[in-house]
């Protein structure tokens, strides 16, 4: 039996006997009796063991060492101590899987610098159980989120020959055998030209959300920027829906509604998590979840924004500016200022990406970021230009590869329509969730420059 | 209001005005009154729109063009036709967006190879509507089945340093600047060493579940073989499960399960489609679906195979082989043999991977695979060897790159236990459930040698 199944159903099976397979996390050895701090990993919550000297094999069961994979047969009691419900009297414990003295993972305080150092241990430590627990909980809110309101998931290519959006450098896929090639020729390459790896799914999700109206992306993306920051890894996952019929009032209700979604289920289902992460890593996690859900989001564009930073009676480092990007202090200021997420809406064209629907003013464009509080930027998102000769425009402008682009122009010939769509990073998200800092602890294996280990 | 709540509601909305967007699949005018067979792709299902001459600007909409996306107001009437229940009698038509006369996609049959040369349309069309919600529903279904049944969502890194499992070609990762570059130092590369695409997630996955129990991926995997053949793409998608303290009996019990669970959620949710597929791409699909769920699975060992195929009377193409993998013909005859699906167990361990569990005749490996009626080969799955110096020995005989792999060998040293996996690449699911042949029909954008297109 799992220790989930033990612990959802524990009142049902006081007296009754158990069989349980896992590992020792801690073990607290006397000489008469010994308490094994047990874990199988399928809930956060831990079964204390219990043995007393009666057991055959006493002396080699109070030898055993933290990590070892242990079975254990006995009766599930209610316990004496304080801290738990239920414990577990032994009544066999056999030895699977011995564990060295020199195991990394002892139950002390270790650093996260360490941790990820041994990051194919590091899952078995109570904060990583925590974190990727709810890392799969949140993936699923995701997905239930989006086709219970009847969304296509969409597999966006990973491997890509455009580069189409710019949204940041790329790497490059090739199977050329470099160390004896002596000059690059792509048509021998695997693909015939060159080929790199997504670094967005937009574009593509695009041409689906025109055949089944919402579709969304759920997948690795890519950045070969050579930036060692806590909020940039080499390879995240991104969450990109796409909506036509939508327009930028629209898209704000959906993100909103689908963040909510994705917290209040992340709430319900991980809450001897959240209770560590306050309790380890953010006083107030849970209050600040709770407040986001009972929140509604401020909409505003990003003229009154810089407005209200001008007239604010603050000393900026950064200078709020109408034709610039607002900078962390900016973002902290609205979201204390507005106590809650703030959409900010209708961008400088300049500083947003070419396909964005552009406003009648000639200056703006139809974007929206949403900040929220301690994250700052969550999701950025836009309604699309819909209309052939604007978006031709603006790529001419940019001097874009449009022969390349030809099928992302064409959407605006064969049936165009008003559609919007927005972007998630998914670490970051799940920094917000967590209370972690950096984007590492978050990562099963992150990949950032110079570091590709396991 | 969209075409699928309409369909699930429409005894309800009978006589109701309703008002919907869509784009128009085929236009049949008249002189006096027009239908317009109207999609938005929420539901595999088109809706008959019924307009005539008493509609301001009659003449226009007669003129509307396929690919034309609209807004109809209308009344929802029942249909006086024979194959549909319902049609929208128009109040109101709305030209969002116009569709040219050369628009690709006209409504007439058009070969599949032409199609995936405008990819970026051809969802539009019926079947791609069919595959491409199959793909999504099945999707979702995968991810049910695991988080209903207690496993965690691990997403494997996609960039990595090591060819561990050596499955296939790997495709390389560099950001060195290949165009300038005279002799390539992989120091000075992005991460500082050679890295690739990854071919399987498994091998970090087992990581996680010595810390969750039960763990699976579900993301990309590359290959890098130039193979040009029907079920081979260059970028495809894999289920990865692990379970600990789960043998090669239990893990069969995993899959049958597991198998079923997807077939019969794709039954359920997509009726239409199916329906489709059957009459267009495979007759007695639905029933070979049918018939999967309700059949037990064989479980044989490839020993017994052979000689069952030896005794068989029957000329192969290729002689069945105790030493040797066996062919297409061969499954094809041990499906029909067996009437069903078919689990083969304990391979001759020459042929397969290094971290199957040796069996104590020294010769076979505790591996399985899976053949079903009318696809082959669907899952591969083992035992993992669990004892350190088996795994190890096994990889000195190979002579891999133990070192880089120090990871995966000390998870035999640290409470290691008895667990067990496989591997399903998810297209090959596909082409089973919609009886559709080639793998480059159910990607959305395939990559194959030579092709990277979109």
């Amino acid at each position: 039996m799992d220790l989930k199944s033990i612990w959802n159903n524990y009142e049902k099976l006081i007296n009754e006997e158990v069989k349980v397979n896992g590992w020792v996390r801690n073990h607290r050895p006397q000489k008469e009796f010994g308490f094994i701090d047990f874990s199988d990993g399928t809930t956060f919550k831990h079964l204390q063991i219990v043995y007393n000297k009666d057991l055959k094999d006493f002396d080699k069961i109070t030898s055993l060492k933290n990590g070892s994979a242990l079975n254990v047969v006995g009766t599930l009691k209610k316990s004496e101590g304080k801290n738990q419900e239920i414990e577990l009297v032994a009544k066999e414990i056999t030895l699977l899987g011995d564990c060295p003295m020199d195991y990394p993972l002892q139950p002390k305080r270790h650093t996260k610098e360490f941790l990820r150092s041994i990051a194919y241990l590091r899952p078995r430590a109570n904060l990583y159980q925590a974190i990727f627990r709810i890392r799969s909980v949140a993936s699923m809110a995701i997905h239930e989120y989006f086709q219970n309101n009847g969304y296509v998931y969409f597999h966006a290519p990973i491997i890509t020959a455009s580069d189409c959006e710019g949204a940041g450098e790329m790497f490059q896929v090739t199977t050329l055998p470099l160390d004896k090639v002596k000059k690059i020729d792509y048509k021998n390459d695997f693909f015939g030209k060159k080929a790199g790896l997504t670094v967005s799914g937009q574009l593509q999700a695009e041409t689906f959300a025109m055949a089944f109206s919402k579709v969304y992306t759920f997948g690795p993306t890519f950045r070969a920027e050579n930036s060692n920051t806590k909020v940039h890894a080499s390879e995240f996952w991104m969450i990109e829906p796409e909506i036509v019929f939508c327009d930028l009032d629209e898209l704000m209700n959906i993100e909103e509604e689908f963040l909510k979604y994705i917290v209040k289920d992340v709430l319900e289902k991980c809450h001897d998590e959240l209770e560590f992460l306050e309790k380890f890593q953010e006083p107030g996690l849970i209050k600040k979840l709770e407040d986001l859900i009972n929140s509604k989001f401020t909409r505003i564009t990003h003229e009154e924004v810089i407005t209200l930073l001008k007239n604010a009676n603050e000393k900026w480092e950064f200078e709020p500016n109408y034709g610039e990007d607002i900078a962390k202090e900016h973002e902290k200021y609205l979201t204390n200022y507005f106590n809650g997420p703030v959409f900010i809406t209708n961008w400088p064209k300049d500083i947003k990406a070419f396909y964005m629907k552009q406003n009648d003013d000639g200056k703006t464009v139809a974007a929206v970021d949403l900040i929220v509080p301690s994250a700052g930027e969550l999701m950025g998102g836009s309604q699309r230009e819909e209309d052939y000769q604007k978006l031709k425009s603006r790529m001419d402008e940019l001097k874009m590869d449009e022969e390349a682009m030809y099928w992302y122009l064409n959407l605006r010939r064969y049936g165009t329509c008003v559609h919007s769509g927005f972007g998630m990073g998914f670490e970051r998200l799940l920094i917000y969730l967590t209370g972690v800092d950096n984007i590492r602890d978050v990562i099963a294996y992150p990949r950032t420059p110079n570091n590709c280990e396991f």
